[in-house]
């Protein structure tokens, strides 16, 4: 598979491998700051990444291909892993992200085709979408999450870098995110 | 080991891993954009990383235990890598660094101990500095560029999202850093 389909599911299916290496039994001196004040530590990203695959991209295909622009897409909820993954080990939902990407992968690959990319729908607050640019979406929020975790664990160690913090833009940016382009 | 270097070690030691499950073999329509006008590609990072290895974390280690502060370290050249790997595929340049840190992690198990993280050296720029500090920067400093690949493998893709641009962070400050904190 090659052409924009191929090249996002290429990105799409290294995120649980990604993971894994970042921080599956990484020591919890890293994994418990959030990101910024009132953000998100890694599990709760992980959290929000199995949200996701739930609710959001695969059953917004399958509302493009279905429905078209006569049915918009249900609302999405960016807290929903709060309440449901309380009780569980950050190890725990990559395994549980792991296998619910694998799967979605397998949906996309029997829904999605270069000739379906353009078939439009309707975001409930962004208006009408195309399916390739829900598809880049995906990609790119995960992307997007990624340096959230990347955040919060600089930030783990924020005080432990004494004055090399003025050459460190990820520790500058939780201070003030115009500090240093990033 | 555990404690401060036993963790510090841990996050050191998984970059390559993570590199490869992020990049290797990763289609070109996600790496040859940098993170901002000016920026540096993901191969600028994992050059820039390279010479990290090369001139900067072991062998100022080895300044601050032969000589502490009588001795500054020596100027780091941020873009050594520039001409040094400018023929070199993306992929290479990531075993270069994977082979780089493993012996560095070997050397570093060789040369810190618990009892010795506080012995002091001088940075040419910012003075007295200790050797927790420099090993904690050494692991920041990857994430913060992390998070700099990051940035070019979304905006490889700006133009794809359309109106989701509005939701991910990770765009909008690449237009405006204080767009969105992050």
């Amino acid at each position: 598979m090659s052409g924009f389909l191929g090249d996002t599911r290429d990105l799409l299916r290294r995120t649980p491998d990604v993971l894994r290496a970042l921080l599956t039994g990484l020591p919890d001196t890293w994994t418990t700051t959030p990101d910024v004040a009132d953000g998100w530590r890694p599990r709760d990203v992980v959290g929000h990444l199995i949200s996701g695959e739930l609710d959001d991209w695969i059953p917004r295909t399958q509302r493009i291909l279905e429905h078209g622009t006569a049915k918009a897409f249900d609302p999405f909820d960016r807290f929903a892993h709060v309440d449901r993954d309380a009780d569980a080990p950050l190890d725990v939902l990559i395994e549980r992200f792991a296998e619910r990407r694998e799967a979605n992968l397998a949906k996309l690959d029997a829904l999605a085709t270069e000739g379906n990319l353009d078939r439009t729908g309707v975001h409930p607050s962004l208006g009408e979408v195309t399916l390739r640019e829900l598809l880049a979406t995906w990609a790119v929020h995960d992307l997007d999450h990624f340096a959230q975790i990347y955040t919060g664990l600089a930030g783990s160690h924020d005080a432990d870098v004494g004055p090399w913090k003025a050459y460190l833009g990820i520790l500058l940016r939780r201070d003030d995110p115009a500090a240093v382009p990033g």
